[in-house]
């Protein structure tokens, strides 16, 4: 019997990965979280500098394979070694955190409905939709506050690389969802509509 | 105790009344489906020439109060007198239709959550969300073939009152859903998920 793929996609604070937590929570032991980042590409044969350069917000930055590999083996009751990241450095880790398939797999990114061999692999595509400027103050918030980043860098990074992106690959994905949630994280009804429909779907697995 | 009102709402083709239908048939005798379009006022003071020139693609051509009465008493148990509205000759009739009330009230329409009165009875709000290009070309088939019209005047009046009401009531009032379901009719994952939460939340009810 196979385990229930729930795919999260949506912009830079979005609020994604707030869904994504409250569904995991909610079912609990029979649910597993796993995140897009922690599949960006190991680059160790570049020096630092060059991995600065790297366009992360490209789904070229990352390990589809892996990624793909894991999804499939965890939907079929398999155990996985997932990588991990490290973003200080741009590395990844020697560590890997094992997870063991439950019924409910949630896997959430910026970029996961823009990478077509993950599509077939998901049973419900759920897009979380925010106005672009409620989605950049939230990374500005987190960035400074949380990350101690300078409000110039943040700025930069976004204009340069994380808009140009979200335009060209997220936004243009949205319309291969199944459903699109309006302010993702504090969308009662959405949420309480997610949670009925898998809590109906794994009855029977 | 209140039944669960589940508004519709989708541009001229988005599919909304198809969704809308397919959920009524799912809960079967528990439900109830309601068109907005008999709710288009009565204007018997007006010649045909003038009722002729309305334009019924604006929220002012409907009349609110009695839709929201009506959705009010069907909320609470009630039965209500659904009147009765004649396309061609842009008249309300004589009769009207009487409806009980059910667990679940599904009323559908294009300009649904552009009349903010109407937004606070609704418990879940359904945005059917289609391309602009499949609506039309949907609307231009169901008005040419089955409605006989001629299909320059079809593209007469999409483009003097269809577009651009569209643009400035409807496409706007996408931002108050609570979930948006691209292609509405024939989305089987968006379906199955408002299907398990209907029944989730009359379980009780």
């Amino acid at each position: 019997m196979s385990s229930l793929l729930i795919g999260i996609c949506g912009g830079t604070g979005s609020g994604k990965t707030t869904l994504a937590n409250r569904i995991r929570e909610s079912i609990n032991q029979d649910a597993l979280l796993i995140s897009m980042d922690s599949y960006y590409k190991d680059n160790h044969d570049m020096d630092l500098s060059e991995r600065k350069k790297i366009n992360y917000d490209h789904p070229d930055a990352f390990d589809v394979d892996i990624l793909k590999e894991q999804l499939k083996i965890l939907k079929s009751g398999g155990v996985v070694q997932v990588p991990c990241y490290d973003f200080s450095t741009h590395l990844r880790t020697d560590e890997t955190v094992t997870m063991e398939s439950k019924k409910v797999i949630i896997v959430e990114g910026i970029l996961l409905f823009a990478i077509p061999e993950l599509l077939p692999l998901l049973d419900i595509k759920i897009y979380v939709d925010t106005d672009a400027d409620v989605r950049i103050l939230r990374r500005v918030s987190r960035d400074v506050k949380e990350r101690g980043r300078s409000l110039d860098s943040v700025i930069k990074q976004y204009l340069t690389t994380v808009k140009p992106m979200h335009e060209a690959f997220i936004e243009p994905s949205k319309r291969l969802a199944d459903v699109i949630v309006p302010e993702g994280g504090h969308n009662e009804v959405a949420y309480k509509m997610i949670i009925s429909d898998i809590l109906s779907r794994i009855k029977t697995l």
